[in-house]
Order: C-alpha cells, then structure tokens, then sequence
C-alpha cells in the first residue's frame, strides 16, 4: 500500500483563499504589522513572504524592521506603540530576536487580543481554560491538516512526539479540544517506536532529521510531520561555489512511512504554508474580536 | 498481591509541617484571605477547615463571607482590592460561586502573584509556557502522591481520565514536567480501559462513581483517585430521622484496584487532604515571589 502525501500547499492555498473571501465581508481592512530585529537572511525572506501573502489575502502589511543592536527597552516601546494602535489588528514578532533581548519580556509588551502568533502567556492561559482566543499558527496548522483526511478526530488516538511550547503542548490541547485522545511522547518515553505504533495520527515534532521510521507507523495512519532539518546533501555534490550542499527533511522519514500510512505530509510542503495561512487566518479572528464584528461565514 | 493504600492525610500532615517550619524562616508572617460568598453547608466547612490549618501552619487566615446576593460588581471589587492589599500574600475564591456570579470575571481582577488556586488565565498560561508561577493544588497534590510512590516519575507512562481545567488538563502539563509520557484520556477515548492497563502512574479525576475496575490497572502500577463522589449507601440503613444514607466514594473501586497495584490513593483520604496543603504551600511560595523573598529551604 501506498499512501497519500498530503499536500499543504494546496491545503494552505484554499485558507488563505477563504481569509480573502473572509476579508472581503468586513467593514474595513484588517492590518498585519511584523516586526524583524536583526538582518537573518532566513528571517527576511519569511517576513517578505508573509508580507506579500497578507496583502494578496486583501489586508494591510506593515513591516518594521529594526537594526540588530535595537535595545530591548526600545523594541518594548515599539511593541506597545503598535498594541496601542486602534488601526493595527495582529502583531507578530519574528522570532528569533537577538540574544541581548529577552523574548518573554517582548511577549509581555504585546496586546493579547492582537497576539496573532498566540504566543503570548494569556493566549496559552485561554486555550488551556478552553476560552475563546488566538490559537497559536503551526499548532492549527497540523489539526486542518488532520482533518483534511479525517474530518472527526472524536476518540482517535493522537499521539504528539515532542512537548515544546510552539508545537507539542499546544497542539496536544488542540487535539483535546476535538475530542481525541492524546499522548504526549518525548526523548524520555520508553519504547517511543512502540507508543507511535499506537496512533491513529501521529504528529513529529522533534527536530531530528527523518527519526520516524516506517515501523513506528501503525498501517493506515496519519502522519503529520512538523520538522524542518537542514542536513548534508552529499548526493548533490558541491554547490558552484564549490561548497557542500546541504537540504530540508522533516522528522518523518516520508519514503518509507508513507509505504504503511494512509496519508503522510512531507516537510518541506506539508505544515510549513499552513503556519503562514493560519496567521493570517488569525488576523481576521483578532480584527474581528477587538472591533466587536461578526466572523465572516467563509472562516467557519 | 495486595498494593499500599497512600496515606494522603499523613503526607499532606507533612507537607503542612515543612509549610510551618518555612513560615518561620521568613522575614514576615503570610496571610490568606478566603472569600466565601453565599451560605452552602460544605463551602463553609471547608474555608473554615483552611483557616484553621493557615494559622497552624503561622500564617494569618483573613475570612471574607459574604451574603449569596452579593452582586458581582461587590465582588470584583473586593477581589479588586484584596490584589492591591500589600499585606495580603494569597487569595482563594472559594468555587462554586452564586450562580449569578461569572467565575471568570471574578478570577480576572485577581492579582496573578495572588492566585494561590492557580487558576487564573495567567497562572495556567505560565504553566503551559513552563514559566515560574502558582500551579493549581489538587493536580500538585496528585503529583506529590504519585512521587512518595516513585520518586523520579521520568520515563513513566501516565495515564490521566479527565480533560478537566481544574484537575485533568493541569495534571497532564504537572506530570509532563516531571518528564513522563503522558496520555490524557476521556469519555470519548476508545477501549478506555485497554488505555488505562498502559499506565505505570493512573490518575482518575472524572467524577464517575468506582469507574476505575481492578482489571483497568496494570499489575504494580500506582493509581491516584481524585474523585469524590456522593453515592447511596443503603448498607447503612437509614439515619436517625428516617432518611436513606449516602457515602463518599472515589472513581476508583479501591478494594478491586488495591488487589492488582502496588499502591492507591483512597478517596476519602488520599488527593482530598493534600489540596488544602498545597494550598498553604502555594501562599509561601506566592509571598517570597512577590516580596522578594528566598523560597526557604524546608519547601524544596
């Protein structure tokens, strides 16, 4: 058997599609401000794509970008003057921020009801409490994904490699909320393999290159893989410049887990469009919550 | 094999006296204010068993009773300035409330460094993000009784029943921090029972009368019954004044459970009396936080 690679970038295409549909609905214009300390080439080109993305979903795209040796006091400032702003709907800062500046502090600056990322300590608090809030990007990401091929989750068995708080905690909460049941596995569990062999959906979220055999994967199951590796790429051989190359892979290794799962999304391709669409996404809810308008249709 | 029953109040008794002894390595007495409003039976049972156990522990206990048509402007307002009370280290509002009365309005005018229940959108927010803060008793009750069993719980596979904000979901993010696997399982978990025999460490906290049979616990595995249940108890006959009686009882058959485990918390007598302690706990902890002192040593 052979199964299904997912596709998240025609998955992640049809949000944004209904984000501008969405944003078609409302009174007025939805505003997307990004904020990028430092000058991480990587960091650029993800910031321009979200900046590009938000105005092709019919929003507004404000960027700031901060030289490297910005102050925390001063990026602080910043991110209030924006949480302070009536016109501004979601915030996010790009992350990683220079190691002079403490990333919680800058969390803590934030309005919460602009928290388009959900990173936030009072986003984490109301999806915890089960309260109505943003939710954090890559965490939906993997449920959408999951519900493309199995629309209710209700009693699966949701087994989550990896606890952090970007990915494995909150997705875990996530996956509760749509009535599975859910194992939080890490480096510490015993007979990881056989605890994956477990699940109905299983997400990898770990940060080691292609970890997830095809033997961890119980036949028929879903797999969301949520890792993005940089390794060697020998088989390319030398770049022009003479250099070793180097390529993405996940923390599933799609070649053979896709020979016993129903469906499997690759990485690159699977998660990684949904985390931009869902911000996006986020950035109706939050324009929509703050300034008190109906949800438009085309986002249910 | 016949397993250990937990002694919760002996350990609780213990965790009260290393509360005291702290106490009296501060700089300063601690005070908990309770505010009780309305006139339930066992709500007043229960503030006044706190604050007899707050003064015994050194600290000071201020009660707040208020009448059950108190408003919920009145309220918040008294929350509002029990927060802004310096002499004030912890607040308890004590559940369930009047039911005109919105717990989350209540709970979001209390001062986060106040919130010794660990209940606030703040505290449950620190403790996804794993960040320092004031964690909720009963589930840190559940994990003291669980490590007087196995000290070191990493690698150990939990199994918690109960999605709930106060006990459930909070145990699970408890349990994860000591570095074991957890599952956390519910009314829609298929073969729960089949899911419970995987548990090294089975914490039951779904408010189901004796639902935990013996044949759901794996052999020496540690079971913790958070539950409480009122259930008829016509063995008793009937009382004085010619009514039928009633009994407590947990959501663990304890006489089936204790014939399979190696150990079990009874209910009454095992989570219930640590609730109370890891409450006078939490007002210390809360006090040092917020006046700057060090935690003292007979608490870690």
């Amino acid at each position: 058997m052979t199964g299904r690679s997912i596709d998240g970038k025609a998955i992640a295409a049809r949000v944004r599609a209904d984000v501008a549909a969405a944003v078609k609905q409302l009174p007025a214009q939805p505003a997307l401000a990004v904020v990028l300390v430092g000058d991480d080439p990587a960091s650029h080109v993800y910031v321009a794509s979200k900046a590009k993305m938000t105005v092709e979903a019919g929003m507004r795209s404000v960027e700031i970008r901060l030289p490297a040796e910005t102050t925390q006091a001063d990026l602080i400032a910043k991110v209030e003057q924006l949480s302070a702003d009536p016109d501004i709907d979601g915030i996010l800062v790009q992350l990683p921020l220079p190691k002079h500046i403490s990333e919680p502090a800058v969390l803590a600056a934030l309005d919460p009801l602009k928290d388009v990322d959900g990173l936030t300590e009072a986003s984490a608090g109301k999806l915890v409490l089960g309260k109505p809030g943003l939710r954090p990007c890559t965490p939906v990401g993997c449920v959408i994904l999951a519900k493309t091929e199995r629309p209710d989750l209700s009693g699966a068995n949701i087994v989550v490699i990896g606890r952090s708080i970007l990915v494995g905690k909150p997705a875990a909460l996530l996956f509760l909320e749509q009535n599975a049941s859910v194992t939080i596995a890490h480096s510490k569990t015993r007979d990881l393999k056989m605890v994956c062999r477990g699940a109905d959906i299983l997400v990898a979220a770990v940060g080691r290159p292609e970890m997830v055999r095809g033997d961890w994967v119980r036949p028929g199951a879903i797999v969301i893989d949520v890792g993005t590796n940089r390794v060697p790429a020998p088989e390319k051989g030398p770049s022009k410049e003479g250099k070793p190359q180097t390529k993405l892979v996940g923390d599933v290794a799609f070649a053979e887990a896709i020979e016993v799962a129903s469906a499997v999304s690759p990485s690159p391709g699977g998660v990684g469009p949904m985390t931009i669409a869902c911000l996006l996404r986020n950035t109706v809810l939050a324009a929509c919550a703050r300034r008190g308008w109906d949800i438009p249709a085309a986002l249910n």
